[in-house]
């Protein structure tokens, strides 16, 4: 749950966005794709979800180049039911779909109280929480879903079949920003691997395995990851994947994770379709507003006061993305070195400004 | 997730429902609330999901003998808008609001496509996952969510916070059973720490707490148990615990769980209201049927046919279930001794015909 420190550059967030969002614009896509792209990086590496955040635009470039991305989607809403909807992403940028989604099933649990928003023919759209989080700022609870191609092995087996397939939830909290939840059901994200090669130190046991479906704490015989819950309970961790699936094809139209193709790897130029799934829930249809803020409120001031262990505090979900997006509003969003050149060398490529280089200090952090 | 042997007698289903029905009638429970508490606890049974199944019912009739369960309750519901609707239970068996929860999400969800509904002045529903596959049995997936007393520390705490809060989904599955997840938001269920001091095994780690809130795997030190996900991990399972929580609180008009009495204890005589959530989804409103048959029979089938780890079988969320749905349908519903001593005490002070006694030969298991 820790942020783990970043060593790079700092900016704002604003000027982060203005550069991603110029980026994609340069790399041909539309205004629109571009600034729903920056607007979902940026508040995921806002908040220190660095490994959903900036972090991700080289990828999204190369993708862009590379044809899988649809430039210039037109993106359609089918309304399907008085609370149900189905957001055609047309094999853009998933961020511009799910936004959609967020902002069609608003409008429809306005009136039906709750509406679920299933997306097809999207792909990666960055952290899942995101658009949570959005609904909830507009005073909406929410549920936000994706699957993904394979990197989580089923409880009991020895290969990927599973997504890291994350489940958010977002609600409206008084007085604070909203309360997120924000897990891949994983016990840890897939790129957990690789920092733990860079950093040279072990995984924690129990949440990674080899090629050949052996246990290992080894980053460099790790190969995919394991559902969380671990040896013992990872049937819980793999049962909620199954769910985020389901939910995420069966109910969009798409293919189940294990048939979608690898989403990183040499071939850019075919369109991987992906589902994704929202819900959306009015608070005011359940209750009147004034006791539906007490009763969060209240539910978060007492799990804040419950004594904690030596050393440690209990926190809501979210707590530690709270504090630490107090932080990065004052001190700038740390990137790290390789992200930043790489933008850097698209910058360039494409002819635009690249932000004044301000080093990090170290204080500032991003989550493994 | 392995089905322990319970040592004990054995009925059918059809006796066993009869009985329960016939015990809490002879009780004072009005005959559609002893029906709904025996559909529920039979059912549980019947698949082998025994710490929430007809081993509860003894503890009904105290609840029921003590004045906490409203014996004839007035069961209303209300709609709230096209797809949201709310269950009042009037202190009565949470059994035969959920049920009456979930006949009326079908209803709405037939329009709207999905619909929330949630139950207030409830108390103990047994297993959740009973509801979300009563309603999966009628073509709708669902999922069903309740929260409860504190017996699970929160992530980093001392002391328990949050119920054992599970959460079920249920999805219809082509030429079987629907597929349900059924799980507990805390790593082990809390009576297993009961089933160990009487076994005198140790518990797995980092699934249990003292009451001075430092982890152990001794049964006879354990007092509450910890979120799943363990000590690297708890924030996952902790995370899921406050979205059960707030979905069967806030939207429900009920305190959060830290606010309910124990449940199990000396006092019978007040009632404890508790809260549950359900959302019902229409599958037929987001894609056709000879479709999303066809994707989650897939689903299913690329699951189980996973290469699995030596002496193990990658399964679909609960299988294991429907296998020994399918034992107990064949040899009978095992009942231990003390549940079945305990049943038939109140059957001879009601003056009940107690089942003929047929005892196990140990095939038959039961969850611990």
């Amino acid at each position: 749950m820790a942020i783990e420190p970043i060593d790079g550059f700092l900016c704002s967030a604003a000027d982060l966005a203005a550069y991603v969002s110029g980026l994609l614009e340069a790399g041909g896509a539309s205004q629109e794709s571009a600034e729903a792209v920056a607007r979902a990086v940026v508040d995921a590496s806002s908040r220190g979800v660095d490994t959903h955040g900036v972090r991700l635009v080289p990828w999204y470039i190369q993708m862009l180049e590379g044809g899988r991305i649809n430039k210039n989607p037109n993106v359609t809403f089918a309304k399907k039911a008085s609370a149900v909807g189905y957001v055609d992403a047309d094999n853009g940028f998933g961020h511009l779909a799910s936004f959609r989604a967020i902002e069609e099933g608003i409008t429809l649990a306005k009136e039906s109280g709750v509406a679920a928003v299933t997306v097809g023919h999207s792909t990666h759209h960055g952290a899942s929480g995101v658009y949570a989080l959005a609904a909830a700022r507009a005073g909406f609870a929410a549920i936000s879903m994706t699957h993904a191609d394979p990197a989580v092995v089923p409880f009991g087996g020895t290969k990927p079949f599973y997504g890291t397939n994350p489940i958010s939830f977002a609600v409206p909290a008084p007085g604070e920003e909203p309360m997120l939840l924000d897990m891949a059901t994983s016990s840890i994200p897939y790129n957990r691997i690789f920092l733990r090669r860079a950093t040279g130190k072990p995984l924690p046991p129990e949440v990674a395995m080899t090629a050949e479906g052996v246990m290992t704490t080894d980053p460099f015989q790790a190969t995919a990851v394991l559902p969380v819950g671990g040896a013992g309970f990872g049937y819980k961790g793999a049962g909620l994947a199954a769910v985020v699936d389901i939910l995420c094809s069966a109910f969009s139209g798409m293919g189940h994770g294990f048939t979608i193709p690898a989403l990183a790897g040499s071939d850019y130029s075919k369109p991987i379709p992906i589902g994704h799934f929202f819900l959306i829930l009015n608070p005011v249809i359940f209750q009147a507003l004034a006791a539906f803020d007490e009763r969060v409120g209240a539910f978060l001031h007492d799990l804040r006061a419950q004594p904690s262990q030596p050393g440690q505090k209990v926190m809501a979900p979210g707590d530690v993305e709270k504090a630490e997006a107090e932080r990065r509003a004052k001190n700038g969003i740390p990137i790290d070195r390789t992200t930043w050149a790489a933008l850097k060398e698209a910058a360039q490529r494409y002819g635009q400004v690249v932000p004044e280089e301000r080093k990090t200090s170290g204080s500032a952090g991003a989550k493994a």
